[in-house]
C-alpha cells in the first residue's frame, strides 16, 4: 500500500455522503497520523449519475451539488458514463467502498460489485449487510485467495464494533450465543405502542420520522433483522447462513392488547435476533419476545440497540448503543478504512 | 520471541489459581494455534511461600496443595526461599504477571515489581490495578523505552475487554467522557437496601457471599471505584491523576431513607464512577447518584458492571459485564498473554 489511498464508492446514499463528509474532515488527521492521502476516484450512485477521476473527485462539489439538486450536475467536470460495474473495473481503485441499495432477495447487486472488486485486486469494505448475510463464507475465502481484506463492521449496529469486539479484543474466545435488539425501526414502532398509539399509527410517525422506508416491509416483517442475525452467524460463529434460513416472525401481527398484556406482566414486547448452536450448527431466529422491564433489554430505547454475545472463556458481554445517528454509519466505514490501513501498513 | 514463554507470578491468590488452571485447560490450544508452550518458571505467594522452576512448574500440583493446606507444601521439589523481588530477579522468566494484593495508599509494591521487571527486560502483564491507578504513564514510558508490552485489561470489569475496545476498535477517535458502575460490593449492597435490608445486614450479607473484604472500606469508601477511575482517566484520556485526586464520595452516608426517597422518584441510587475534560484536562469523580429506573444503569445488578464511553466520532457505546465469576478475571489475563503472543510474534 502505498501513501496514497484511492476509493471507489458504490452508492452515494445518505451513509455515503455521511462518510465524505468525515473524510473531508478527517484529511489532515490521516495525514499527520498515517501519512496517507485517501482519494475518492470514482462514485457510481443508482440515481445521482457517475464521477470519475483518477486524480480524485472534488467530494465538496459532488456533496454539494446532490444536497441541491438531489444528483451531480451535469456541469460536473468529473461526471462520467459508467455504470457501477464499470466504475468498479474502470476505477482502478484501491478499494471498493459498497454502499448500494440492499436487495433483501439475494444480496445483489452487492455480491457482483464485491466479486469484480476483488477479481480486480481491490480491497473491500462493505456497509452492505446483504453480501454477509447471503454469501460471507464464499466472498471471504476468495478474498483470502487474493491477499485482500474484506470488511464489515457497519453492518450491524453501524459503527459499534461488535464484530471488531470479538475478533480483536476477545482472543481466543468462541461465540456459543448471542442475543441482539438490532433493528431501530421495529423497535421504535413497539415504544410508541406502549404508549397507546396503534400499529398503523405508528409505522406512520416511524415514517414521517425517516427510521421506516415508504414500503416498511422489510423492517416490520423481520427480514433487516433476520439478515443481520444470519450476519453475526456467519461471520461470529463461522455459519453459513442466509436470511431465509432464519426461522422468522415480524410485528405486523402484534396487537395493543399483545402490548398491554405484556405491561401487566411487567414486560415489553421486543423484537429479538437470536443465535445459537443446535447440534454444533450454527441456528438464527428473529422473534417478538416477552422482556422483563428490570431487564437490561427493556432499557433499549427507539434506535438504541444492543447485542450480548455468550463465549466459552468469557462469559457474557453485552454491547449497546445509544441514539446512533448517521455520522456513527459513516465512523464504521471509516474505522474499516483505518483498519485496512494499520493492517496493510504493517 | 520464541516459541517457549515463561512466566513469573507474583501473588497466588483466587485470580492468579483460577488462571493457572485456566492455562492447564488452554495448553493444547496454545501449542496448537500459537506453536507457544506457556511455562510458569517462577510463583511468589505472600503468605503460601514461592515456587521456581526453569523448567517449568508442576501447576496442577501447586494448586491442589494450595487448595488442600493454604500454602504450598514443605515438601514440594519446587520450593524456594524468595521473596516477590527475589523471584522476579531470580526468575529469567519472560513475562511477569503482577496480581499481587493491592494497596491502595500507592500502587506499592507492585510498582516496584513492574519497575524491576522492565528492568529484567521482561514483559509485563498487570491484574493489579494499583499502578495503572496511581502511576501510568510513567510505567508505560518505560516499557517504551525497554520495547516491552505493558498490558492490563483485567485492571477494570475483569476481563471484559475495555481497554482493547477504545484501543484495537475505536480507531481515530477520542474519548470525550465516560460513565461506569465498577466497584460490585458496593452495587451488591445498595441493591439489598432497596429490599429493604439495613447497610450494616448488607454489608455483612455482602462478605458473607464473598463479595465483601472483612475490612470492607476500600469499596465503601469509594477507593476502589476511584483506582478504577483513575486507571481509565490515564489509559483512556491520556491522564496522569492518582487515586485521590478523584472527587470521591462513598455509600456509607447512604440511610434507608434516602434509597427510599430514590425510590418515590422512580430512581436508584447508584455508585457512578464518571470521567470528563475540564479545559482540556481529565477529571474524575465517583458519587452515589440518582439513576431512572428505565435507564440502562438502573439494570445493572449484583455484580455485573458497565461502562458507557463517549467519542467524539462514535457517540456513546456502552459495555456490559453481566454476573461475572473468578474466571472471567482468568480470562482478563489470559487474553493479555494472548494479544502478547499475537503481538510479539509479527
Amino acid at each position: 500500500m502505498t501513501n496514497r489511498i484511492t476509493l471507489c464508492l458504490a452508492g452515494f446514499g445518505n451513509a455515503a455522503q455521511a462518510f465524505c463528509r468525515l473524510l473531508l474532515q478527517q484529511q489532515q488527521y490521516l495525514y499527520k497520523m498515517h501519512q496517507v492521502k485517501v482519494d475518492v476516484t470514482a462514485i457510481a450512485g443508482r440515481s445521482k449519475g457517475a464521477l470519475f477521476d483518477p486524480v480524485g473527485i472534488d467530494l465538496s462539489r459532488a456533496l454539494e451539488e446532490v444536497a441541491h439538486h438531489g444528483m451531480f450536475s451535469s456541469n460536473n467536470p468529473q461526471l462520467a458514463s459508467l455504470t457501477t460495474l464499470g466504475s468498479i473495473q474502470r476505477s482502478h481503485a484501491q478499494v471498493l467502498v459498497e454502499l448500494s441499495t440492499l436487495s433483501i432477495e439475494n444480496g445483489q447487486p452487492a455480491i457482483q460489485h464485491i466479486e469484480e472488486a476483488l477479481c480486480q485486486g481491490m480491497h473491500v469494505i462493505t456497509a452492505n449487510k446483504g453480501p454477509i448475510a447471503w454469501d460471507f463464507r464464499r466472498l471471504k475465502e476468495l478474498a483470502d485467495q487474493s491477499g485482500k481484506w474484506l470488511l464489515h463492521e457497519t453492518v450491524v449496529m453501524d459503527g459499534a464494533p461488535v464484530f471488531n469486539l470479538v475478533k480483536e479484543t476477545l482472543p481466543g474466545c468462541s461465540v456459543t450465543s448471542f442475543k441482539g435488539i438490532l433493528n431501530s425501526t421495529t423497535n421504535f414502532i413497539l415504544e410508541e405502542m406502549e404508549t397507546g398509539m396503534a400499529y398503523e399509527d405508528a409505522v406512520r410517525e416511524a415514517q414521517r420520522r425517516g427510521f421506516a422506508e415508504a414500503d416498511p416491509s422489510l423492517d416490520v416483517e423481520g427480514w433487516d433483522a433476520a439478515a443481520k442475525t444470519s450476519a453475526l452467524l456467519n461471520v461470529l460463529m463461522n455459519g453459513n447462513v442466509t436470511p431465509p434460513e432464519i426461522l422468522r416472525e415480524g410485528i405486523m401481527k402484534i396487537s395493543m392488547e399483545d402490548v398491554k398484556a405484556a405491561q401487566k406482566k411487567n414486560c415489553k414486547i421486543k423484537l429479538l435476533c437470536e443465535g445459537w448452536l443446535e447440534n454444533g450448527q450454527p441456528r438464527g431466529r428473529v422473534l417478538p419476545s416477552l422482556v422483563e422491564k428490570n431487564d437490561l433489554f427493556s432499557t433499549i430505547d427507539a434506535t438504541s440497540s444492543i447485542l450480548s454475545v455468550t463465549t466459552d472463556l468469557m462469559g457474557e458481554i453485552c454491547m449497546v448503543e445509544r441514539h446512533p445517528e448517521i455520522e456513527q454509519t459513516a465512523y464504521g466505514i471509516y474505522s474499516d478504512l483505518l483498519t485496512l490501513i494499520r493492517k496493510t501498513s504493517k
